[in-house]
């Protein structure tokens, strides 16, 4: 595998669906009305119901662990600032960019950025990845 | 519903399943083969499947969302150090405790902590929310 | 914990997703027509897919276990009448209240009801519980 | 289709898996640690992990409206006692009995029982149902 330099990115896309919110509430507990009651949500700043901003802090976590740097990651730390709303029906990429590479090739600083359709961040972020050795 | 103190907590505790990572890799698309592939898994330094970190992060999400602040409450930022690994049937313990409290209650900071069955901390952070108005 | 009082009631509430149906058609094995295809429905009384009425059944469970009387009660019996339709996209909201208490507090009546979103009762009967030792 | 005459019975078996139990705290909220908190259970009467008992109703509901009287029948009432815990590993098999036929096959009433892989009974109790006309 080659070396990483500053700038390289990775990408994950998914709609979000009615399921994922229920499955992801149900393996989690987070049955937040804001999530699984409708009605509830219609009462809410939001209107509707809306994803859990930790389902797409997996999203990144994806990117990290299957592309940039892939399989083999040690997974340090990420920081997550829920910038705005997901709704059902929303498409939304995980973008995750090299930003400060540590010396050896011992850690990588990682930007990790979520936007929906139309491009408004979601989620923001960075990552401390301790990537495959030999990588 | 009363005022928050610093030091008030919540917790939620959960077997962690096989069924719970493998639907959270479906709904992420987090399909690393640490997470989903017992063969790869025997040949890596954890020796077996290992939950994602970041699942975890769900059950803090939940304790915010449900209990402390609980519902209403908005989910400003997290930050997540990933400390060591968590392993089919491990029981995991998310306790959320209040260390800040903002102006006029608009932001808590909080303590955010997954131990598991032995005491130990698999995963640790802080959080910044809002909780909801009239709390 | 505080001793209850004739008259507690708790609730929890839910939009009945697609998902959730289908999920529960494949853990009971109950794929009845009337759930899980559309076509079908459509030549039915109902028209469309409709909940299992059991599925229902499970918010009462829920709210008993988890709030009234909460973690650690014993759940005796449990009666049901399938009074309306459940549809996908409905949300469901299951009331709980205390209606008889037995000798010493060692038996607890319930009120055990779900209503639709325009306030329709769906599900009704009664439970009998012993509460947690010490509530 | 022929008539009913009392006696008929049919029946349904399924082992229970964990991700049984764990899929359906997800879909109804039931999250109680009775069920899905191996930790805790060990500290209760039962010694280990539990299924829900609604979640061996749907059992019940599955013969009727899979088998007998099955596809189009209207559920109209359920009474459930909950006699035994059932674990991970067990199982569970649901038989259901034509016990009474009203006026013109207009109401059936049934017997419905679970039992375990030992035979002892888990959940019991009688339904009320109008058979699919024609039937």
């Amino acid at each position: 595998m080659t070396q990483f330099k500053e700038g390289d990115a990775a990408q994950f896309s998914k709609t979000i669906s009615e399921s994922d919110i229920y499955l992801y509430a149900g393996i989690t507990g987070d049955l937040n009305p804001a999530h699984i009651d409708e009605k509830h949500a219609e009462k809410t700043f939001f209107k509707k119901r809306i994803a859990h901003g930790m389902l797409l802090g997996g999203f990144i976590s994806n990117v990290i662990a299957m592309k940039l740097p892939g399989p083999g990651t040690i997974y340090l730390s990420q920081s997550l600032q829920f910038t705005a709303p997901v709704y059902i029906g929303d498409t939304v990429t995980a973008t995750v960019t090299v930003i400060e590479i540590g010396e050896n090739y011992k850690k990588l600083k990682l930007e990790t950025k979520c936007i929906n359709q139309d491009g408004k961040t979601v989620v923001e972020g960075t990552a401390i990845v301790s990537p495959p050795r030999g990588s």
